[in-house]
């Protein structure tokens, strides 16, 4: 099959529509691939009640679509959801009506089933891929896959395969290796166990211990009472056989070299019963993701080989000697740790993800159901007409668009690292890389998992007491999306690493104004500080705020601006005298947190600009795409008028309203293009799971005929003699009170 | 028993303790009642991990009880709460791990038994409390205590007793007065039919009809089609005998006389079985509030007597003549939906007891949660301590004060407009008392809302995971709130009411700038208008901001601001040739919305700041309450900061730094009075059923505890055998892909 390059090629591949922008006849975007044309990408959407907005679309959704995914991506994409979709095992339910019990069973069992697929198989990934570049990204989106389908599933298989299966590839040696292909046949089944009943965020406080038995060449891994119990690891409710287990490692000396992993069995594969000395329990109901097992464990001196220490960062000999390569505790502790940039990177796509399904579903709603009329006799109009509406749900679409785009990058940056680790280099280049990709991961987590948690929640109240009901999936989008803001870092306590990072950068660099610069550039900012914050908007009108240059100037200034103010508060709380740890506790709100969040919505912002306005965008979708990039930025912006106007930037009334206009208006321009752009990322039907949003826009028949699958719906109650012939006497229970 | 009525009784009641202000012992305010009060309103909190933070309290919990609530409020919720936690029906489930129909049966059964307690006994409830005012009062506070509990309850209750039951009193006529016995007795379950599938805002455009039939003097109840589904009705699904429905009358002339209510059978009591050409059933799963049963119903050509038409706003004659004391459709369907003002303040106190709840258990979590210390050996110290957690949690537990205070005076103004009513004033101020409680409920509804569901969501995010984990209930509340947004009118609709008064006001009334007045004197803030305009904030300091002045100044200005940025946009529009409609579609956001929203805030800001400094408080109270009052309105305010700077009323960097730093402030001298100021409004631990929350403060044995009493926790999962016997052979269905 062709590798199609570029949106020429695209172009002419889809068909003869494309380039006409607003003019082009999109029922002929709509008509069927020409015959022979067997692996058309996805079928055409069904005619109905969306054809309006699709008819008004400014674009080919087709083209669009390849354009941002690639005919690569959209094919892997299709084959992954046509097998789900085929199979019976996942025709059932993935949500709120099943028993703990039954849903964590079919977790397991469709879990099993990928594995049967073999959709792991990186060999053969390749292969098809042809290249390796490919095969390094296809993970995050196999992942994506499987959790638009559920994400009790998606984080089920990822916390086996990727997060304990890369703790022993990354953490453990050659000794381990075994390990790994026992978890790639599913002999094993692991989870990552670090956090604690009583230990979440500061993790170098975690309590159990891991004491070297030079007798038995063995460690003894024990919790010292329940609050050091290993709490909240998915996995280990019900089903895994082994954990990486953290634990503060003790020699035979007595001394404590901090905190190390360790390879711990749990249970036996052969019976699933827990191993001697472990208690292992599972926590029960959660906000989401009820499909996957989160444990507990507690382990009364578990003994286990020596060889069992994942010995990357540091190793004890047989006779109970420590040795490592790394300086400190600290510095080793950084190290075992480090993976977990890659961690909150797949979580930004995980969100990204879940706010692209809810801005569907919430669209499609709004394009379809009509309330009130310009009068009392018109026929009423659809909701998406109402610029209220409009302004409520397409910034999120812009988003939706944006921080895909934000989280794919980041995963290129990511590849660029790991080929650096793998290559052994170890340049200061190399170095400066990482830290960069740190400060970034942790905060691309917290802007995208709350932005995903805003606009799930606003998708759900724009479509009324319809996105209550859970049939139409916004609940669950929800309440999976949920702890994404809380596991790999609580979101301020990450924001913390970001801010510290900027601070850093003009403490030790920027001295002399000239050399801010940083490997992915996104520091390149710095470059015109202090003199920037001198700079002031100029312009009045919405068409000022249009220019392209206009919000990233904007933002720039706002970093900057931000940068010195907690810049200045931090000098003067350490002027004060204060402690290192109160300097940081009283700068959080206003300073240091405002900062960082500002500095990744700028890089936000400039990448996915950068990514609209290049030479390889199609003329037919520069528009749509620069209105999308615009408004993005524009909105996130109108987040921080109050600072804008605060620091002098913008001044008057007519910038600020300005501003607020130009949101609107490119709402209003975006509308009639909604429908198309959410069908560019849009899931099939059976993925998306939600009858007010399914493609033909059918929205009563769909949801009617959902409601009346319930089971039991319109049978009597069971219990009905409870009213009609077991009668309440009022007030017969009077003297209990 | 005596009541007290002041709050120098209450203080010299409570001990000797009251007025020490910081200075006082706290032990001695925990000290049990003396020996022989027997009626102790409620038992002291178990000595624990929160006695750090009780002992540095600035005030009694006990006195601020007293005054905030009353002695009488506080027996009554004492009674019924502890009427919960001694029956046994009340001790099982009330969430997620119940399946749907078990769910249903419980609220049901718990339904019945409240009944059997004779809660609902008016007379008895008027003899105990020895007033009509505080009866009047009481029913809210029944429901509070009810859905602190649960909200399915609650709301199942209400929407039969206060729904159904207030719509057949107060739309119906003498006739009917026979169901509201029944209903009292439960002989009939009720809901209330408005909504459809395809209408709920718009409620004007409802599709069921009525036809009435002069040869059998009957009506006929029909559905067109499925989209004329009475949709969304709340005991519906699986309870209701009977229902309000709401169908567009014909009379035999072919006229419609539009919206009117009718009372129809639809199920047999004796068997719960549906009546003929009644199709009912149970719309499923929510979002939340699953032990409610939310159903639909079609009519298919149902008949039902002439009387069973509730008459207040209409009547046919047997003959057909339709008779009504209304000049148009339009004016008896407002009378008909008037009673709509009562079910919105209602759920602003639901909600409120929702925020309570949550603020409740995220303080005494973060008041005993403990990450960190201010060097590695010192010490973890509990996260309350971090200003940043601080910032997050406290001004929600300021507007659980605030918001609680205005729900219960919206109550009030609510009780003396139905006095009114029920005296028969027909005044022009009664009229206007009527549209001004319409404007104030239109508005709080809205903000008290969208409070209580960004405040849970800080609080399940400031408890990290274990406020992800249900049994700690923050998902449970949460859920439950969620559909406040929705109901009753859906929030942005709503406000459009709201700005509608406001814009009107100044049309009519305030051409000379001299008689802006209304009955509740909320409207007196605009007498100042529009010479308000030009001032401006003089204060550069935190002091500035601390005046008492200080923020009611700034929120008189800025809805001053709002109110005629609002009315030039609408002249604007208006001027343009736009139809009414479009004017208003074009002025919701940045304008009419924001103006509703700034209202009614500063309507809770005066109202509170009103409260917290009247002469009744008692004197050691003043500075706690003073705080709060602050810190709500101060954070509130910041709000709008843009649109304060963007207006000219704050200039210059140091206004908008100083009224962060005053939020600051105010959190940091609140931090130490924030466990006694939930102590005060949590309910009891029984009620607020979450381990994280408890009152002892021990943090996690009661959370290990509630994990291990789960369903079979520490159980080998019943289908192990498909990991350990089943095994999969990785890559054998690939052929299927």
């Amino acid at each position: 099959m062709a590798l199609l390059s570029s949106g020429q090629h695209v172009a002419r591949r889809v068909g003869s529509d494309v380039g006409h922008g607003a003019q082009a006849c999109a029922p002929c975007r709509m008509a069927p691939a020409p015959e022979g044309s067997g692996d058309v990408l996805w079928s055409d959407p069904s005619r109905g009640p969306l054809d309006a907005y699709r008819m008004r679309a400014s674009f080919s959704p087709r083209e669009l679509q390849l354009f941002w995914e690639g005919e690569d991506t959209l094919r892997f994409k299709k084959a992954v959801f046509l097998a789900l979709e085929k199979d019976p095992l996942f025709a059932g339910s993935r949500g709120m009506d099943l028993s703990l019990e039954k849903y964590r069973e079919l977790s397991f069992l469709r879990c099993k089933r990928i594995f049967e697929y073999g959709l792991f198989g990186l060999g053969s990934l390749d292969q098809s891929l042809g290249s390796l570049d490919q095969s390094l990204l296809r993970f995050p989106v196999l992942f994506s896959c499987l959790g638009a389908y559920d994400w009790s599933l998606g984080a089920k298989l990822a916390l086996h395969l990727m997060v304990f299966g890369s703790a022993l590839y990354s953490l453990g040696s050659e000794r381990h290796l075994r390990y790994i292909e026992k978890l790639l046949n599913m002999e094993i089944f692991g989870c990552f166990a670090l956090t604690e009943l009583s230990h979440g965020s500061n993790t170098q406080a975690i309590r159990t211990t891991a004491h070297y038995d030079p007798a038995t060449e063995e460690f003894i891994i024990h919790s010292p009472d329940f609050e050091a119990a290993k709490f909240w690891v998915g996995n280990l409710g019900k089903t895994a056989t082994h954990g990486v287990v953290f634990a503060q490692l003790y020699t035979p000396d007595g001394q404590c070299h901090g905190l190390h992993p360790f390879m711990v069995q749990i249970r036996d594969p052969k019976t699933l019963l827990p191993m001697p000395g472990v208690m292992v329990g599972d926590m029960g109901w959660k906000l989401g993701q009820n499909g996957l097992d989160n444990g507990f464990a507690m382990f009364h001196k578990v003994r286990i080989p020596r060889q069992d220490l994942l010995n990357r960062a540091g190793d004890v000999t047989p006779q109970g000697t420590y040795v490592t390569a790394f300086k400190d505790a600290r510095q080793r502790f950084g190290a075992s740790l480090g993976s977990l940039s890659s961690g909150r990177i797949c979580i930004t796509s995980v969100c990204v993800t879940n706010l692209q399904q809810a801005v569907c579903i919430a669209v499609r709603f709004s394009a379809t159901r009509r309330q009130f009329g310009p009068t009392e006799e018109a026929e009423e109009i659809p909701v998406l007409e109402y610029r209220l509406q409009q302004w409520r749900l397409l910034p999120y679409l812009a988003a939706a668009y944006a921080l895909d785009h934000f989280s794919k990058s980041l995963l290129l940056d990511l590849k660029g690292l790991y080929q650096g680790l793998l290559s052994g280099d170890r340049s200061a280049q190399q170095a400066e890389l990482g830290r960069e990709i740190h400060a970034l991961a942790a905060a691309a987590k917290p802007l995208v998992s709350w932005t995903a948690q805003r606009g799930i929640q606003e998708c759900r109240e724009a479509c009324g007491g319809h996105g209550y009901l859970a049939v139409n999936r916004l609940g669950d989008l929800r309440n999976d999306n949920d702890p994404n803001s809380t596991y790999e870092g609580d979101n301020n306590v990450l924001l913390r690493q970001t801010s510290r990072y900027l601070l850093s950068f003009l403490e030790h660099q920027g001295q002399d104004g000239a050399c801010f610069q940083s490997p992915l550039q996104t520091m390149d900012f710095l470059q015109a500080y202090p003199g920037m914050l001198s700079q002031k908007f100029q312009g009045t009108r919405v068409a000022d705020w249009l220019e392209p240059a206009a919000p990233l100037a904007a933002y720039t200034w706002l970093v900057c601006y931000l940068l010195r103010r907690s810049h200045q508060k931090v000098t003067q709380e350490k002027r004060s005298g204060h402690s290192d740890f109160e300097v940081v506790n009283s700068s959080q709100v206003y300073h240091l947190r405002t900062l960082a969040l500002a500095f990744i919505e700028l890089t936000v912002v400039q990448r996915f600009h950068k990514h609209t306005h290049g030479p390889d965008v199609p003329p037919a979708l520069q528009a749509v795409l620069g209105r999308l990039s615009a408004l993005y930025a524009l909105w996130s912006l109108s987040q921080h008028t109050a600072l804008l106007y605060q620091g002098g930037y913008l001044s008057g009334e007519q910038a600020g309203q300005a501003l607020e206009d130009a949101i609107l208006e490119l709402c209003a321009q975006l509308k009639d293009d909604a429908v198309a752009l959410v069908d560019v990322i849009a899931p099939p039907d059976f993925i998306l799971n939600s009858p007010i949003g399914r493609a033909d826009g059918e929205l009563y028949k769909n949801l009617w005929g959902a409601v009346l699958q319930g089971r039991g719906v319109l049978e009597r109650a069971s219990w009905w003699q409870e009213f009609s012939v077991h009668r309440p006497v009022v007030g017969s229970l009077k003297s209990k009170l």
